[in-house]
C-alpha cells in the first residue's frame, strides 16, 4: 500500500481512539483485544506465526524451515514462499473469522520473520533464522516481509521483525541476560536486517526480545526502540513485545518491582502491543502518574492503524476478502514446497569415483550436451540421461542411479520421523513425506531395508525397558544392501525454544513396580534448554554412524538439523552427504529426488561449519571477533556460501557494471543441468573492515550441461563501506571484489577446486 | 514337532540340567537368562511380544491388531499371518543373535496370543484379544499358535497363551484384584480357549496374570496352574510370570511377607520362568528351605526344554536358521497385512439410498453379473464395474464414486495420526499410511480439505495456548466438499495397558512466565488408567462429530478404536460408518480401498456394541450375566458378529452333515462380488444353556454377484453340550441351529433384512 493509504489508515484509527475511554484503550493494547461493540471493533488475537508457513493453526503448506529457505540464496523465490503463506493466512482467516473463530493463530498479524543473526552454531533457535550475515538476512528479510504484506490496496498480512535486537541465546537465560555489544557490531551485524526490514520493506510491526541490550530489556529500550527504530529509522508501525517479556523486568531482569512499573516502563519506551498479560496495569499505572494518556493513545493508534491497514476494521475491508479457502493448502503451493525444499538442500561432499570408460565408449562431453535437463530416466535406452546418474559415470557417487540398484538400506532416527520435517513453528501438513516415503516414491522397485537404527538421542530404543538398541538389525540391513542412506541429525525434541526441547528427565513407575527405565532416560542429547553443549550428533547417533561405516558398505548422510554440526567423521567415512534441514512436510520427498537425480542440489550453507566449538568464543559472549565467516581465522569443515552440484558451475569472467552490479560470465562444464549460486564478496582496504571478505551480492542462474550465460548480480548498497568503531557507516571504496561459486577462501577451493574471480577496486 | 522330538528335548534338557549347581538353575529361570559357558549355554531372553506382527524390536510387518484379526472371523487366513510373523520372527532372531545381539525382544519365546475374553468394552486391553466369545477366541487361539510355532522339526517359535485365567480389568486394580468366578463361567467362558491352546495347539508356554482369581494370585494358583493345566490338560510346556507379577504377591496382593516367599510360592505352584526379578530369591529360598530342589530343577528342565524344542541350544540348530534377513518385512508380508487389514474392517451402516434410474437405462441386475470382479474403473465408458460405485446406483451411499468425486473433506484427530494405525504392542512398520494418504493415493484426483478437527481428546489443538480448536477449520473444509470422511476413535494413549495411557496432568511452566496450560490440558479421555469409565467418544469428538453433521454434508466416519463405542449420534446422522479398527502400519490405504470400492468390507464384529454401560453389570464383576451376546438381554447397536458388506450375501438352505458339520447354500444376490461369513448358532434345549444362541461354527465364503455356492462349516466339538453349575460339561443335543449372516436375533434382522434358517436338532 502507499504512503497515502498509510496515512489514511492512521488517520482512522487516532479517530476511532479519539473516541475511546483508557479503560477501552488498555483492552486494545493485549495480544487477546477485546471487542469494543458501542465502537463496532470486534474481538481480534495478534498472536499468529507464520515462520515457514501460517503456524499452529491447523492445515497449511509446510515449507522448509528458515535457514532451509536462506540456503536457497534466492530472495524472489522467498519473496515467491511468503506470498503464497500470505496468501493460505488470508484465506484461512477469511475462513474462520467467517465463522465467528477470532482465536490466537487465527489473525494476520504474523510475528515473522526471525532475522536475528544466527551468530553462535550452539543456539537452538538459530534454525529459525536466516543464518550469519547481516546482507543475506536483510535481503531475505525484505523478500519474506514484501511477499508477506504484498503491494495491494490494503496490507495482505502484517509482518513482523524479530526479536529485536541482539538476541541470540542462550535459551536458558533468556529472560535475565544482557547482551553486551560493542558498537561497530551493533551496526556492523545485529542491526542491518532490522534496519533493511523497516526502511525498505516498510515492515508493520517489530517484536522487542526477552532479553536486556546493553542494560536496557528490549521491550523498553529507549535507544532501541527510541533513538534507533522511532528516531533514526522512523518505524511507522507498532512495536510487540516477546511473549510475556515484559513480565521479564520484574520477575528476572529485575529492573522494576511490580507489574504495574513493567507495564509503564514498557509503555513509555515505546512497546506498544503486550503479548503477556502485565498491560492489565496500565490502568493503575494511568491512575498512579507513571504514563500518561497521550501514552497509551499513542500506542493504541498504532496498534489499530495496522488493523485498518488490514481492511479488517471500519467495514470497509480489504480485496483479500475474497481469497477462497480452497486457496489454502492448494496444489500450486505444494509445488512451490517442493521447488523450495529441492533448492534449499545442501551438498557438502560427493566422493569423486576413479574415472571409468563410459560404456557406450567415444561419447564426449560435448554430444552429452544434448540433454538439456536435469531428469533421470528409467529406461535403459535413453543414451542422453539414463547414463548420467550411474554413480561412477558422472564422476561422483550421486546420484544414485534405481534402474541399477536391488536393494539400499535406509538407517537413521530421522529417516522416517515426521518431527525432523517440521522444524519449529509449524501448522499441520496435509501430507507427510519422510526420506523413507520418499526413498520408496522416487525409487519404487528398489528393496528398502528400513532401521530406525537407534533413538534420537535415547541410549535405547524401547520404553518399556531401557536396554535394547538397534545397532544389530541397522547393521544387518546395511550388509543386506549395496548402499546405505544414513539418516542422522536432530529436530525440535533437542534443538529449539527454551522450555520446549526434550528435558525429560529420571524415572517412570509403571504398575507400582520395580521396572527400571533409567537407560531409557540416559540421554546424551548435547543439549540444553533447546541450545546444543557442542556440535556433536547426540551419543547413539555417533555410535551408528560409527557402525555403519565399519560394515564397509558405501553410505550416504542425510543430515536433518537447523544448524552447523561437526560431520568429520562422516566427511572421512561417508560417500556422500546432503544437508537437508528441516525440509518441510514433503521434505523426503526432495530428498529422494536429489539423491536419484531428480534434480540437481543447488543449496548453499548460510552459515558456517566449524570443526568444533573448540575454535568458537564462548556462547555468551556477543562480540563478533571469531565468529561467523567474516570474523573467524581458523579452518573450517564447510564454509558459508559453499555448496556441491551435479553440474560443474564455474565464473569464468567477471566486470563491474556501473556501481551497483557485477556481470559474470558462468558455464557449466558438468554432464548434468543445475542451479548455482554465483557469489561476490567484498575485502575493503580499511583497518574498519572484517578479516575475511563479505558477501555483498549474490544470484542464482540455471544452466544445462555446456551452457554459458552471463549473470547479473546486484550488488549490496552497502558494499563499499565498513562500520567503525563508533558504529558509523562510513565509505570504502577501494579493495577487491570476489565473483565465484562460494567464497573466496582457500579452503572454499580446495573443497570445489574453484577460485573466485578477482575484480580491484578503487 | 512330534512327541518323540518333544519328548527328546526334554531328555536334552534333563541331561543339561543335571549338570548344572542350583545357583546356576537360579539364573536361568528369569526371562534374561544368563549363560552357563563351560555348559555351552548361551545368554538369551525370554521376553519377545508377537500380539500382531513382531513387536518392539525395529522394523517388522505390522498386521491388524488382534481384535481385527479376530473381525476377520477366518482361521486359515489368521494362521497364515501367524505363519508370516513368525518367519520374520526367526529372520530378526538369525540377524541379532548372528551379531551377537542377544537382548530382550531378540528372542525366539513370543508372549502371544492374548486369548482372554473380552468380557466388558470397558477393559482397555480388550483389543489384544480376540473378542468376546468363547469358540471364536479358542479357534482363532489355536490357528495362531499353529501359525508361530509351525510343522517343523523345531518349533518355528514358541507362543504363549496369556494372561491365564480370568484377566480381563480393571487395569488400575490388576496388581492386587481378585477375580470371583463361579464354576459355570469359569469352564464355559474364561477357561475354553486355554484349553484348545494347550491340548489342541500344544501351546509351548502360559503366562499367569497379575490377578488373583478365587483367592489366589494366578501365578501361585494351585487350581489354575497345578490341578487344571499340569493335571487337567496335562500340559508340557513352561510357565511364565506376567511381568513383574510375582512382586505383586508381597508388594499388592499381600499373601506373602518377603520378595522371597514370593519366589517360593510361585515356584511350587509351577510358574517356571520370572518376568521380573523376584527369583533373585530362589537361592535364599532354597538354603531357607522354602523350596526344594527338585522344584528348581523341575522348572530349569521346562524352560530349557523349550530352548531345546527351538532348535536354539545344543548345537544342532534348527531348519530355521536358513531364514534370510530379507524374510523380514517382505513385500509378501505386506500383501498379507494389506489383505488382513481389508477382511478385518465391518461396514456397520451403509445408508439405502431413494431408488434412481440407472443412467443408460434398462440395465438390469441380471446384465450387471458378468462383472465378477470388485475393482472400481476410472474409465467412465467402462459399463460393467465403473456404474456400480457410484453412491445411489449401487443403492447405498458407499462405496464413493472417485471418477465423479471433485472434492472431499477428511476431518478428525485420527485422520493422518499414525498411532491409532499401531494398536498397542507393536513393531515399526516399514511404511505408515494414514486414512489421509490412503484416500490421496487411491483418489489422487480428488481435492482433499483435511483438518485435525479436533485433538484426539484436549479441549485445545496446540500446546502453547491452550485455547483454540479447530472446529471452524473443520467445518470450513466440510463446507468446502462434497463429502465428508470423518475419522474418530481412541488410540493406545487414552485405550491400553495400565500405566501407560496418556493421563498427563496439570501445568506447565514456560520460561517461568504466566502462560496458563490448563485449558490444554482439561481433558475428557473417558478413560481411567488405561480403561474406558464409558463407551463415549472423548468429548472434543462428540463435539466435532455434532458440528460437522450440522453442516448437513453426507458424512462417512470411519472409526478406529479398539472395542466397542457409544455409536448412536453417529448411527442416526451420519450415511456410513467403517469400523476400522487399529489397522495395523498400512491400513489407512485398506480403508481407502474399501471406502472407494476398491474391495467390499467383510469383517464381523468379535464383541457386541452396546448403547452404553448403562446396560451392563459393574465392570468388576466377573460374573456372566447380562454380558456378550450370550447373555446380554437388552437392545444393542451393533451385534456380536454384524458386518454389512457391497454384496448382499443370503443363506438360502442349510442341512446338518454327519454330526459335526452344516451344509450351507448361499448366494449374492447383489451387485458387488464380496467375501462374507457365514455362522451357525446353537440354542440347546438345556436349563444350562445361555439365554441366547451360541456361536458353534463360521466359514467365510467369496462370491461374485449374482453367484452360489455351497459352504461347508465345521462345527465346535462342543456345539452340543452346555457346561452346568458345578462346571462340568455335559451334552445337549437338542435345541435349535440358526445358520445365517450374523445372529438370529431380532436386531441383526432389522440390521441386515436377513433372517437365519433354523434346523431343529434332536
Amino acid at each position: 500500500m502507499n504512503a497515502t493509504q498509510k496515512q489514511s489508515a492512521k488517520d482512522k484509527a487516532e479517530a476511532l481512539v479519539a473516541q475511546m475511554t483508557p479503560e477501552e484503550i488498555c483492552f486494545q493494547l493485549r495480544y487477546d483485544s477485546k471487542a469494543v461493540e458501542r465502537l463496532g471493533i470486534p474481538e481480534y488475537n495478534y498472536w499468529n506465526e507464520a515462520l515457514h508457513g501460517v503456524a499452529r493453526a491447523g492445515t497449511a503448506t509446510s515449507f522448509p524451515q528458515a535457514i532451509a529457505l536462506a540456503a536457497m540464496f534466492d530472495a524472489e523465490l522467498l519473496f515467491n514462499v511468503a506470498d503464497a503463506i500470505s496468501t493460505e493466512g488470508r484465506a484461512k482467516y477469511n475462513a474462520a473469522s467467517n465463522r465467528g473463530d477470532r482465536d490466537i493463530y487465527k489473525g494476520l498479524t504474523f510475528w515473522s520473520p526471525n532475522i536475528n543473526i544466527f551468530r553462535d552454531p550452539r543456539w537452538g533457535r538459530g534454525h529459525e533464522t536466516y543464518g550469519e550475515d547481516p546482507y543475506l538476512t536483510a535481503k531475505l528479510g525484505v523478500a519474506f516481509v514484501n511477499g508477506m504484506q504484498g503491494d495491494g490496496d490494503t496490507l495482505k498480512t502484517a509482518a513482523c521483525a524479530k526479536h529485536y535486537a541482539v538476541h541470540s541465546g542462550p535459551e536458558s537465560l533468556r529472560h535475565e541476560f544482557n547482551a553486551v555489544v560493542n558498537k561497530k557490531d551493533l551496526w556492523e551485524t545485529y542491526l542491518p536486517a532490522f534496519e533493511a526490514l523497516v526502511t525498505e520493506a516498510e515492515v508493520e510491526a517489530v517484536m522487542g526480545a526477552y532479553n536486556a541490550t546493553l542494560g536496557e530489556p528490549c521491550c523498553a529500550s529507549n535507544l532501541l526502540l527510541g533513538e534507533i527504530l522511532r528516531g533514526k529509522w522512523e518505524f511507522d508501525g507498532h512495536v510487540v513485545s516477546d511473549c510475556w517479556a515484559i513480565a521479564d523486568f520484574h520477575n528476572h531482569h529485575k529492573v522494576t518491582n511490580t507489574p504495574r512499573e513493567s507495564a509503564a516502563l514498557a509503555l513509555n519506551a515505546g512497546c506498544d502491543l503486550n503479548c503477556g498479560n502485565t498491560y492489565l496495569h496500565l490502568l493503575t499505572a494511568l491512575q498512579d502518574g507513571l504514563i500518561t494518556e497521550d501514552a497509551l493513545r499513542r500506542a493504541a493508534v498504532r496498534v489499530l492503524t495496522t488493523r485498518f491497514r488490514l481492511g479488517i476494521l471500519g467495514g470497509e475491508g480489504s480485496e483479500y476478502d475474497a481469497i477462497p479457502y480452497e486457496a489454502n493448502d492448494s496444489a500450486e503451493n505444494h509445488a512451490l514446497e517442493q521447488k523450495a525444499a529441492l533448492e534449499s538442500m545442501v551438498l557438502l561432499k560427493n566422493e569423486k569415483l576413479p574415472p571409468t570408460p563410459l560404456k557406450e565408449g567415444g561419447k564426449t562431453q560435448a554430444t552429452l550436451k544434448e540433454g538439456g535437463k536435469t531428469q533421470s530416466s528409467r529406461s535403459e535406452g535413453d543414451k542422453t540421461q539414463a547414463t548420467l546418474f550411474v554413480g561412477g559415470q558422472g564422476g561422483s557417487f550421486l546420484p544414485l542411479n534405481k534402474s541399477k540398484l536391488k536393494n539400499i538400506a535406509v538407517i537413521g532416527p530421522n529417516a522416517d520421523s515426521r518431527v525432523p520435517l517440521k522444524g519449529n513453528y509449524y501448522g499441520t501438513s496435509s501430507e507427510y513425506i519422510t526420506v523413507l516415503d520418499g526413498i520408496r516414491r522416487v525409487a519404487p522397485d528398489v528393496r528398502v531395508h528400513y532401521s530406525e537404527g537407534c533413538h534420537l538421542y535415547r541410549s535405547a530404543s524401547e520404553f518399556l525397558t531401557g536396554r535394547d538398541n538397534r545397532l544389530a538389525e541397522a547393521i544387518a540391513a546395511a550388509d543386506a544392501s549395496e548402499v546405505v542412506v544414513l539418516v542422522l541429525g536432530l529436530d525440535e525434541t533437542i534443538e529449539g525454544e527454551e522450555g520446549f526441547s526434550g528435558d525429560d528427565s529420571g524415572s517412570f513407575d509403571v504398575g507400582g513396580n520395580e521396572f527400571d527405565q533409567r537407560a531409557y532416560f540416559e540421554s546424551d542429547n548435547n543439549t540444553q534448554g533447546g541450545d546444543k553443549k557442542d556440535l556433536n550428533l547426540p551419543k547413539p547417533q555417533r555410535e551408528l554412524l560409527d557402525a555403519i561405516l565399519k560394515t564397509g558398505k558405501p553410505v550416504v548422510l542425510v543430515l536433518m538439523a537447523g544448524s552447523s554440526l561437526d560431520l568429520r567423521v562422516a566427511d572421512a567415512g561417508c560417500k556422500a552427504i546432503l544437508n537437508a534441514w528441516y525440509p518441510g512436510g514433503r521434505g523426503g520427498l526432495a530428498v529422494a529426488k536429489l539423491l536419484f537425480g531428480e534434480a540437481s542440489p543447488c543449496g548453499k550453507l548460510p552459515v558456517t561449519f566449524y570443526n568444533s566449538t573448540d575454535d568458537l568464543p564462548d556462547f555468551l559472549d556477543y562480540a563478533m571477533a571469531n565468529r561467523t565467516y567474516r570474523y573467524f581465522k581458523g579452518e573450517v569443515l564447510y564454509p558459508f556460501g559453499y555448496g556441491l552440484t551435479y553440474g560443474d558451475v564455474t565464473v569464468q569472467r567477471a566486470e563491474r557494471r556501473g556501481s551497483g552490479y557485477i556481470s559474470a560470465a558462468v558455464s557449466n562444464i558438468g554432464i548434468a543441468a543445475t542451479k548455482d549460486v554465483v557469489q561476490v564478496y567484498y575485502k575493503a582496504d580499511s583497518p574498519f573492515a572484517p578479516p575475511n571478505p563479505v558477501l555483498c551480492g549474490f544470484a542464482k542462474t540455471e544452466l544445462a550441461p555446456g551452457e554459458a550465460r552471463t549473470v547479473e548480480i546486484a550488488l549490496n548498497k552497502n558494499a563499499f563501506t565498513v562500520v567503525n568503531d563508533e558504529g558509523d557507516r562510513v565509505a570504502a571504496p577501494s579493495g577487491t571484489l570476489f565473483v565465484g561459486i562460494g567464497q573466496p577462501d582457500a579452503r572454499t577451493a580446495k573443497l570445489t577446486g574453484k577460485k573466485a574471480i578477482e575484480i580491484e577496486v578503487k
